[in-house]
């Protein structure tokens, strides 16, 4: 099956609508960790962080490497640079509304003042 | 209730996980747009878009004005500026995965030329 770069966003997307999903890469960030190490933190039982674990693992968030006895994960950051180039494309238009936000909070603050300097007068 | 940043990033990431609600964000970027014009380009029944449009909404990804007859679509861009930033601090770890790649394959390219020149001679 070919899995387009919509189908691959859709798989990271729904992996990352998770806080406890998101705190599991958290970790991996710092360095990989067994699944026991991972349930440790999060108060979870092996079943439930397991789940977490093959959701991350389909979306290629998470590898686990076949060979080695502990089967530790480790964090695979490929599919976190197509998040962050996707959300980017946006840049422009949040900059702009950002900027008018700015633009109308210190025409509020100089009329303000405006009107405080009248009062003082 | 008290929607906390995380619970936010839950509902931005569920609604970004649908190609069809990530190609009306895209039409949005353009320009505003009723409901009507939004389902034209996608072949979609207006229950289909209508839902979509509402999760887009409850994400706070679309507003809608709420005293204009036609209630045009806006996009909010406010949401995947958060999903920028929360994916942007993983950027140490990708650039440093693609460094090494890049090395790796410099590497590999550099064994060939040196293998083909030792054919050559």
């Amino acid at each position: 099956m070919v899995v387009t770069d919509e189908q691959r966003l859709d798989a990271t997307f729904a992996a990352l609508a998770s806080s406890t999903r998101r705190a599991i890469l958290a970790r991996l960030a710092q360095s990989q960790a067994t699944v026991n190490e991972l349930a440790e933190p999060f108060d979870l039982q092996l079943p439930a962080i397991s789940k977490h674990i093959k959701v991350l693992e389909r979306a290629g968030l998470i590898e686990r490497t076949r060979n080695a006895q502990y089967r530790p994960c480790t964090l695979n950051p490929a599919p976190l640079a197509e998040v962050s180039s996707w959300a980017e494309r946006y840049r422009p238009i949040w900059e702009a509304r950002f900027d008018r936000m700015d633009s109308y909070v210190q025409e509020i603050q100089a009329s303000q003042r405006r009107s405080q300097r009248k009062e003082a007068t």
